[in-house]
């Protein structure tokens, strides 16, 4: 499977090299390239720097396009340009997958209107302004809902991509990735320990 | 704190890119730089491109040298320049902190001689050949001796690094930090469950 992985301005680092490292690892099965709105070199404060292709590049439907999040989602948000390209390029992927703020990029596109999604607990009052006809969950750690896998904050995207796996490969498939990963997979998507009240 | 991290080809992304998301999002304390032996663009097979300064260009002490692991260490334990360099800069550095099998680089410059370290347990049979003087640690998650702090496999360097925070800054902080991620940190520095037997 392809993976395109949107970047923009302030990412949130974990939230992409978390699912590109599940991924990642399982070179016979998946490839992971990186895109934003216009390509080249992307930057975020965490000192990461990341050289991109423009989203204009990709002319195939993708079997998996990435979103993450971070504070340039902030931003990001009212980028016209960049809500209609991801608008078109989600609807002709076969899987849309969202980490933390991400999923308030997707709201915006309306794809996800009337499905099941989730987000960063601690961003959550303003990531629904930017969907408020999503079935927002606050409560899960990720969602599944059609195509569209969406997660909690940051590390959150570990557990779903997991679970992506667990839902392609089988249950004993994942699990061996997280043991090899040494992560502490949260396995129970609707129970998040982050909630905030 | 000025933090520099080796890369070097086929690092693993986690590695490095748990511990960046620790220290990176603390923008007002550390400040996070990436090295190579010979600098340019450094690849891993997950996809992942960064360009890297060259170790040549450090010319101060460090205040935190990070040494990550993944395949290409099986490559660079005998790389004799790469090895000499390590032992410059962690002779020179306040901290060093190794995630996964980035222990058996630093352990072949002799530097963990007679002191506790740990390692990916399914790579702990090759890495403890890289340093017989060394007191590996097989049931760690990470440990902390004199300067040197060597965590387990890939997640683990997200627990050491939580670690690091809390001996710096107090543990509330480093929890703080854990839920800001919605990280499930195993705070036991001792009990790694993916130890095997």
């Amino acid at each position: 499977m392809n993976i395109a992985v949107l970047l923009f301005e302030d990412f949130e680092t974990l939230d992409v090299y978390g699912p590109v490292e599940v991924f990642g690892r399982l070179v016979d099965l998946y490839s992971i390239s990186f895109y934003s709105l216009s390509g080249g070199l992307i930057k975020n404060k965490h000192g990461v720097s990341v050289e991109t292709k423009s989203l204009e590049e990709i002319k195939q439907s993708l079997d998996i396009f990435l979103i993450p999040g971070g504070f340039g989602t902030r931003k990001e948000v009212d980028n016209k340009m960049l809500i209609a390209k991801i608008k078109e390029i989600a609807t002709l992927s076969t899987f849309v997958l969202t980490v933390c703020t991400g999923s308030a990029l997707l709201a915006k596109t309306g794809l996800l209107d009337y499905k099941k999604a989730t987000s960063n607990k601690r961003a959550f009052a303003w990531v629904i302004t930017n969907g408020v006809n999503v079935q927002w969950d606050k409560k899960a750690r990720w969602t599944v809902d059609d195509k569209f896998y969406t997660s909690s904050g940051v590390s959150a995207g570990i557990d779903m991509s997991l679970a992506f796996l667990a839902d392609q490969h089988g249950i004993a498939f994942a699990r061996r990735v997280a043991f090899e990963i040494e992560y502490n997979w949260s396995e129970d998507r609707d129970c998040d320990r982050f909630v905030v009240e």
